[in-house]
C-alpha cells in the first residue's frame, strides 16, 4: 500500500444518490484511522474534496474533507445532487499531465472520480498521464447515471432512484388523467436519455393493470414513425377512454431523426404551428392535427435525477458501497479501473461489486438490447421488468380504484 | 332526520387527497348502518357516487358506492386523483331542474360535491333549484383544491400535498442548481395557480438558509416588470454564484399583462425568438439575452397535484375529515353550505370544521393578503410561512453540504 494523500471529485449530471458514493468513498478513507490509533500511521494521509470537478482540481480549489463533521457526512449520505459540485470539462493531454503534476505536488496517491462516461474517461486520462510521468496513482472511477447506459456494470447507482420516481410520477399522473377522462384524455411523460432508454422504460415498472399507465413507452434504442405514435395512441384511447404516454427525449424515427428536433412540423401533413423544444410539444400537436385532442404534458426534468425523497433504498445503499469499495480496491492496488455492480444469481436480489478497466468503458454507451423491448417496440418486455424491478427498492404504495357497479 | 338516499361527485383539477374526502363521505354514510344492527333504517339509504360529476348524473352514470370493498375503500384514501372522475361541466338553470328532478326520482335526499369554486357553485344551484321545486334536499359542498382560492375557509383539502410537494421540488432541484455551478447556475420552477399564488409562496417553506431554493418567488398576486425579476435573478446569482426561481404560472406585470403570454417579446428589447408556453421559457429567453445565460426550467405539471408518495399526513387527515363531516352536517340538516377549516387559536395547530354558505363562496377566489408577500413582492413573509409550515405535515428529511474549508 502506497502512502499518501487522497482526492475526490464528482462529474456530470448529479443524481439523488451520488453524495452516498462520495461518503462511502470519505467513511472507507477514514477507516485506516484505525492505524493511527495503533501508533501506526495509515497509507491514506489527507482527504481532499475537489470542488466542480478536475476543472476546480486544475484551478487549486480544493477542500479539506477530514475535517467535516461526522454527524453531517452521515447526513450527506440522504442529500441529494453533488456536494462537492460537478463539472462537465474534458482536459486536453496538456492538463491531464497538469493534473497528474498537482497530483506529485499535493502527495496525492489516491485519485477517485464519480461520474459517467465522461468522468470514467478523466480516470482513463489521468491513469494515461501518471504512467506517462511514472507517478505511481491509484485512479479509480466510482459509477454513478440516471441514465444506466455504463457499460461493464450490471446497472448504475442513481438509475434505481430515478427509476422509482419516474415509476411514481407516470402513475400519479395516470390517475389524474384517468379521472380528467374527456377534459383531457391524453397525455405524455418526456423522460431523460438522449441515447439510451433506461429511465424511460423504468417506468413500465409502474403498470400492474390494463388501466394503469403507462400505456405507451418509446425508448431511443426502438426508433418509430409519428404516424405509428399517433396510431398507437388511438387504439389505446378508443379502447381505454384515456391513455398516457412515456417517450424518451432522445426518441428517433427509422431515418434516425430526432422527434421533434430533427423533424420539421412542415414534413408532416395537415398541421401547421408547433411549438418547439422537443419531442413531447411535437408529438402533442400532432395528436391534435389528427385526432382532435390536445394532448397534455409532463416532463420531470430536473426533479427524476434529484427528487430524495423517491431515492430507492437499494441504490443508495449500493452507491455507498460502490464508494467504499473503490477505496478498498485502490487499497489493494487497482488503478485505471471502474467499479461494478455485479448480479448475482439467485431468487434473492444481491450485487457484488467488481471492477472494469476504464479504457473499457469511457466513451462508450450502454443500450438496452433488443429483447427488452417488444416487437412493436411500443413497450418493455417481461425481460427488462425483471431486470429493473429490483433496483427501485420495493413496490410503490397500493393502490385502488372503484369498482364501476352500475346502478 | 330525513330518509333518502345519499350521490356523492368530485369535480375539478383532482388533489392527491381527493379520495380521502370521497372515502369520509363513505364511512361516515356507512357509519349509520348501526341502526339497521339495531333492527332500526338509518337515515340514509343507497350511497351512490356520480361518474364525471353531475355531467355523468345527468347522463344516468351512476354507480353504487354500498357495494365497493371495504379494505378498497381504505386504500382509495390514500389514492391520488379522482375515483369517479372529475368535469368542469357547469350545468345551465334547466339542467338543474333536470338534477333536482332525477335526484327527486331516485329518493335522493343529500347530496355531496367535492371540489373548489365551480363545484361550491354547483352545490348552490342545486340547493336554489331544489327550492324552486320544493324538494328538501342536503346539497353539502366538499372543499378541495391545491390552489387554495376558497373563501371562507382557513385553507383547502389538497393544498397541504402540493404545498409539500413542490417545497420538496425546489429544495432537490435547487441542490441540483448549486452542484451544476456555472454549467447551469440559473433554474425557473412554473407552478399552478392561475390568479392565486398560494402554492407557488409554499415553495419558500423549503428554505432554510441562504444558499437554500428558492430565492425568489413572484405570485399573481404582486405584479412585477420583467426588468425587476431580471435584475432580482442577476443580484442572487452574483451573491451566490446561482439562483433559483419559483414562478406562478399567472404572473402578471403591473399593467396586469400575464407574462409570457399577453406580454408579446417584440415589446422586449434586445431579444429575438421566443418559445411560446408560458411564463417560465419567456423568462428563460429574456435572462439569456439581459445576463448572456439560459436559464433552465423545471414544471412540476400534473406531478404538484397527485405525487400522493408526498401527500401531507395532516392534509389527508383533514380531507377524509371534512369528508365525513359533510355527511355529519347534512344528517344535522344542514344545506347550501360548504364544510370549512377553522384553525384553533394556541401553541399547536388544528384545524376543527365548520360550515359556510355557498352563495359566499361560488365564484370567489381567496387570494393572498398583502401582507403575506415583501414589500419587493419577490418572497413571502414571515407570516405566510407561520400560515402554511403546519400544513404540510412536518419538516422535510434533513439535509447536509459540506463545509468549504480550503486547503
Amino acid at each position: 500500500m502506497a502512502k499518501g494523500n487522497l482526492v475526490v471529485g464528482q462529474g456530470g449530471g448529479p443524481t439523488a444518490v451520488i453524495n452516498s458514493s462520495l461518503v462511502g468513498v470519505i467513511h472507507e478513507a477514514m477507516a485506516n484511522d484505525i492505524y493511527a490509533s495503533l501508533g501506526e500511521r495509515g497509507p491514506i494521509g489527507d482527504i481532499y474534496g475537489m470542488v466542480h470537478g478536475v476543472e476546480g482540481f486544475l484551478q487549486g480549489d480544493i477542500i479539506d474533507l477530514r475535517k467535516q463533521s461526522r454527524s453531517a457526512l452521515e447526513t450527506l449520505r440522504y442529500t441529494p445532487a453533488s456536494a462537492l459540485g460537478t463539472a462537465r470539462y474534458k482536459p486536453s493531454k496538456e492538463e491531464f499531465v497538469k493534473v497528474v503534476e498537482k497530483l506529485k505536488a499535493m502527495k496525492i496517491r489516491y485519485f477517485f472520480y464519480i461520474g459517467g462516461n465522461d468522468s470514467a474517461s478523466i480516470v482513463r486520462g489521468v491513469n494515461r498521464a501518471a504512467k506517462e510521468l511514472d507517478y505511481n496513482v491509484y485512479a479509480i472511477a466510482v459509477p454513478k447515471t440516471v441514465d444506466n447506459d455504463l457499460v461493464g456494470t450490471d446497472h448504475c447507482p442513481g438509475y434505481g432512484s430515478g427509476a422509482r420516481f419516474v415509476a411514481a410520477a407516470i402513475r400519479n399522473t395516470g390517475r389524474d388523467t384517468e379521472a380528467m377522462g374527456k377534459y383531457g384524455p391524453i397525455r405524455l411523460m418526456e423522460i431523460m436519455g438522449r441515447n439510451a432508454g433506461w429511465l424511460t422504460a423504468a417506468t413500465a415498472l409502474a403498470r400492474e393493470e390494463e388501466r394503469d399507465a403507462p400505456h405507451l413507452v418509446y425508448v431511443p434504442e426502438r426508433p418509430v414513425t409519428v404516424e405509428q405514435v399517433v396510431e398507437d395512441v388511438r387504439r389505446v384511447y378508443e379502447k381505454l377512454g384515456f391513455c398516457v404516454a412515456a417517450i424518451s427525449e432522445g426518441t428517433v424515427d427509422p431515418s434516425g431523426r430526432s422527434i421533434g428536433e430533427d423533424i420539421a412540423p412542415k414534413e408532416v401533413d395537415g398541421f401547421g404551428h408547433v411549438r418547439k423544444g422537443g419531442v413531447t410539444p411535437f408529438l402533442s400537436e400532432l395528436i391534435n392535427a389528427k385526432l382532435g385532442i390536445r394532448a397534455r404534458l409532463d416532463n420531470p426534468y430536473y426533479l427524476q435525477r434529484s427528487f430524495v425523497e423517491m431515492a430507492s433504498p437499494v441504490d443508495q445503499d449500493e452507491a455507498y458501497r460502490v464508494g467504499r469499495q473503490a477505496v478498498r480496491a485502490a487499497l489493494a492496488g487497482a488503478k485505471g479501473v471502474m467499479i461494478t455492480l455485479e448480479r448475482e444469481a439467485g431468487p434473492e436480489y444481491y450485487c457484488s461489486t467488481g471492477v472494469v478497466d476504464v479504457e473499457k468503458v469511457a466513451d462508450q454507451e450502454s443500450k438496452m438490447p433488443a429483447d427488452m423491448m417488444n416487437e412493436a417496440g411500443n413497450f418493455p418486455t417481461q425481460k427488462f421488468l425483471n431486470y429493473a424491478r429490483p433496483l427501485i427498492g420495493g413496490p410503490l404504495p397500493k393502490l385502488a380504484r372503484l369498482e364501476m357497479i352500475r346502478v
